[in-house]
């Protein structure tokens, strides 16, 4: 009979009646009106306190499973979109001042990288989440000798709570998720904020697509990019909503209070939000235009300062001194009001006599990046290990 | 000659300079003292923005093992205590009314049971952490070729960052240490609130050793709780931080800004404050007096209304009419203004059949909480069992 | 024809479009059908961005005066119970530990104090969302000469904004709301955990009416304070809104981005929120039962050791010296294992020679209170002090 | 001999003990010392609880005042500035978009004005700082009839507090400061943002002096913009100062409770970093530089949409028309490829008839800001508005 509630379910026939409490006295009514006073059985060694908590633990189990899916789908978007646009050259720029030729690669896996740790951490969240409180009562636990292993391996949970009176009052697992959201909020809305500006008038390197951009209601030449902005903005609330619920767990005594409800309310906006951010994120991604002759534009020859003080270290000066002398030579440049390029190799000379012919190849942007080939760097197969590396990780997290 | 600074720093004989701007330049400095211009190569492919968050880092990760030691001392304390006062009752509350009854030891376990997940998962910032960044330059990664897999070897490092833009400027596992702390003093700050509670007049179930509570200034019949209410009071600070830190990284374009300096404070405090109220918990709760026979008293015959309820199910009744039955008699009981044992069996019989003379044994709180025998409850081998698994995950933590 | 609009509005009768994109253009697009063209007049001079702030300001203009007169409703009502309970004298506690012998009113009022500073700020949050930003444009403010202070005079708005890039993304009055009801919440909830705590079998000093507490599904016996713990849950959520805004805020540029849409599920949250606790609150307090003769009971000597210190300080003794002699008498009644005022005449000579036959008079609870005179203090005559001021504030509030 | 003691502390010479708790056993040991056991009548009717709190309103109320000069100065040299630089136009960006053109000083009164809501909200602080808890005792008043109007007066205070239990617990006036600072933070935030932004390379717009920019100490070619940063980022910790002492308070039952004392870290870290980021900022202000070629050089044709449209309105034409007809020809530019004010006038007069050969006069920037001429708007004679505007607020609130 118990199955012929859940076909009604299923089948969404199950009528509610006003004077349910909640979905567990629901059923207990329903079997009761099918089988008679026997339902009332339905509760033995049992109680809401452990039952809402159970429930919710099923949700999230299932719902961090669908989170890590789109998590994963959007660092595979950015990774495949890493591969195919290796070859574009744009600045990289630290204090948003612009500070060395990168590859637009690099810049996309920095943040399919940090993307790598949010899916690390939800996967921990889930297993903290997978674990069974059912047969822990309202606190002192189940007097009934209920099998709780035999439970935990039916409903298919990681293993069961310790104690009973923290089974029914923790929501770490809840904090644990709301956090991870807030960080991972942070980690897209960098990456909006960044796309918001390559999207400005003054650095033209990207175009979101229409979809993904509005109209103004006063200017029609403008279209904003309402979807990075929506991202940038759910950082807030989401953070809010782990500051809230931190808030709340703090000030309580131990065991159930009924201040813990709040705990629903956040966990399904923060998922829905959540669900709908990383899907844009993908859409976003996936129909970015880039502008290459303007990322191109935009690579100067003072961005070469360091690469020059690095030509001077390979000749054998210490770094400070070719730093020095790198600052010396911005300095002759600015003064004569020229690119640092065009500075002579007689020039040069003046500052150090370390300066010679090969010079000239310090002023190739493709050369630039090629030298930083350190594991994470810049370079080609530098690029190319962390594309390796960030698949290699998505399949071990998705094993 | 690099062994004579590391010397210096030792003996504590190090002169730092004014000009000096951090303790890389300082170090390079007096290396130039030592060697002469040489020194200047010390600086070599090296950015601070990659040294200090390596400083960060080495700092930190020395810091999470020590926060560790004093966190597996404070659980290690409460499940001593847990297992020296096993045989000690008294009342489980639910919204702070009276529940059932239960063991002190299990109230002790509960509390014990929440900090075994927080030093789970300061083993996983902990790993975050172990991380090395060096080798990522200011942005672009390295352009001299440098091993960075041999310095982490070296460095006894766990893994290398995988992307040079986002080792510079990523502090999610700052922002991670700092949550971790946020959750862990909200245990604590419960923990503490429980025992003020308990330490009240009221309550009378504990009492403070004079070493963790201040007399009054005005009112000399008082001894004030303080390192509890210090301990509830940093929960906000620390939080504190974490939102802070939180909300400074959430307004941040990619890479290195000025604004991240704000970590190590941050940092630095939080660390602290955990370090002294850890410690000062394991005082308290070591020093602790407990008084059993207040204890005692205040467990009544009405919190054994479940009790009452469940001897009904044992004898076949559906558990929806025996929690009526129970809550008949409690009625009755209060009507006729006579405790819930003081109810004769005939009077019970008026309410169900099912009751006869065995019903006495249910008025027995040593029996009530032994019944509580599923794994995670309050029957003395239940405490044991969760006793055992809390020493066992200490040590699988410790491993 | 726009008050065609109106009508259909208020008739319900008003059908929106899926087109439609905000109320707007609905009402744009239902004045077209009714007039043709000349309804795209209707935006002249306007923008999304300085209507939409216009809406929201209004909206919470409206709502505050709700808010204010739900507050000072629940004001009332303590105060009008301060005032019939004054006789009631209970222990004061500070450090949730026995204190003074205080007036039950003294308490009351302690609560309705604090909320009187929320209704003051109310008030000035109110002033600052009554301030016109219509005529702001998107940005650069009216090209058409629109005469901002008459429509100020028309919408009875308090004043215009200054500034049109201010005005169309400043959401001060936003964040001011969402803090005023963090801190209103905060002293809700303070009043809350006291009655919480109040109403434990261990206090059992006050009980709530069966309207404002639940059963238990597992506990016959038990009635949970659930109003209580929701208000005081709800503090948290509130506080999560506010840190949720200023966090989105604060990482924004200037003037409108999408961002700020955040703004109104927030306001609207809160908004209801504050509006159901307030209800909840004076449910509560006005029909909350006290037990006075508990109350009168948890009264003990002790409590009245700085009773005993000003009286050797009113026969001239510095007060360090008596708060000494008082802790020596409280020591000597501990050691001897009597009340403090069980001490005869002569043991306390024993300690001061200042004490006589008059001391006696220290040891009625009624006595003690009404010493307390100065402004502010619990005796009868200034907690009726305290029951006039706030009754002046009230009218001069709402006046 | 209190003067005596007075002039120690003026001088410099009182001399701490290891045995003082706090300033007040402190003065009163040294008291003693001077004139003997009369010294211990100091603390007659007083409590710590009241003292601390009275101590910390006397600080805050000083540190208010000063705080409100830095302010008052920062907007003084934003407006004499806006005055100065009048005649400079540049792009208005609302979703970091170019939207219309605007002068330079309405950019920075948009940021002034957001301040003065500050220095007002700052007063209104004051005012609640302003009150003197001083005679409430520890908990139910003073018993030795203390003329606290007295006190009031001769300590010169606004106010004293109503209720003795709330006067010695209530935190409100901190929580609002702390409020007050992290939304004026957030301003000072945005305002850094966009100076960030304006001064990237491509922007271009302005430029940090000297002393409010450090270079790198890896890229020769840089100037960072670390002044701007760290404003930026004191806003995320002073908003964790405020979110923390709000959960430490909200936690909390009536009365004093040692959490309390969290009060003074979170003020006095908070006011040292508002007085230095208010003086950095006026700092930043007032030699700031300014590219006026660059800014008139990113105004373009196609920012003229709007006015392009109000143009047709003037005609005539309802402004929806208005503003599809403006689209078509800004779609018209795109597809031909050239600037919006390029198209002739016949192919404007395939859009609409009312084009005619006056339509010239949109595309000069000086007169499309000058249309602007409501109250709060960009034209010259609204700016001087603004400026007399918020110089007669500092005047009134100087007063």
């Amino acid at each position: 009979m118990a199955s012929e509630v859940a076909e009604e379910w299923a089948q969404g026939t199950f009528k509610l009646s006003p004077n349910d409490e909640d979905i567990h006295t629901a059923n207990e009514r329903r079997l009761k009106e099918l089988i008679g006073e026997t339902a009332g059985k339905l509760h033995t060694g049992r109680s809401r306190n452990d039952q809402v908590v159970t429930d919710l633990r099923l949700w999230m189990r299932q719902n961090c499973s669908k989170l890590s899916a789109l998590l994963w789908e959007l660092i595979r978007t950015m990774v495949d979109r890493a591969e195919a646009e290796r070859d574009v050259l744009f600045p990289g720029y630290t204090h948003l001042q612009r500070a060395q030729p990168i590859r637009w690669s690099h810049w996309i896996l920095s943040h399919a990288v940090a993307l790598t740790r949010d899916s690390e951490r939800l996967l921990e969240v889930q297993k903290r989440v997978n674990v069974l409180p059912l047969g822990s009562g309202a606190i002192a636990g189940n007097p009934l000798g209920v099998d709780r292993e035999l439970l935990q391996a039916e409903l298919n949970f990681g293993a069961i709570t310790l104690n009973s009176m923290d089974a029914t009052s923790e929501r770490d697992f809840v904090a644990e998720f709301l956090f991870w959201a807030s960080l991972c909020m942070t980690h897209l809305s960098r990456m909006a904020e960044d796309l918001i500006l390559y999207g400005t008038k003054e650095f033209s390197f990207v175009q979101l697509s229409d979809a993904y951009s509005t109209g103004s209601s006063l200017m029609p030449q403008k279209k904003n990019p309402d979807s990075l902005e929506l991202i940038r903005s759910k950082a807030g609330r989401v953070f809010g909503r782990c500051a809230g619920l931190l808030m709340t767990l703090k000030g309580l005594p131990s065991t159930y209070n009924k201040d813990l409800q709040e705990d629903k309310e956040a966990v399904f906006e923060v998922s829905d939000t959540m669900s709908a951010v990383l899907q844009v994120a993908t859409g976003v991604i996936s129909t970015l235009q880039i502008h290459r002759e303007n990322m191109a534009r935009a690579l100067s020859p003072d961005m070469l300062a360091t690469d020059l003080a690095y030509y001077l270290v390979r000749k054998g000066m210490p770094f400070r001194q070719a730093h020095e002398a790198s600052g010396k030579a911005v300095f002759m440049a600015e003064t004569k009001g020229v690119a640092l390029n065009q500075l002579s190799l007689k020039e040069l000379q003046t500052i150090s006599p370390l300066f010679s012919g090969d010079v000239s190849h310090v002023w190739d942007y493709g050369h630039s990046v090629e030298q930083y080939a350190a594991l994470g760097g810049t370079a080609r197969a530098s690029v190319d290990w962390q594309i390796g590396q960030v698949r290699a990780l998505l399949r071990a997290q998705q094993a």
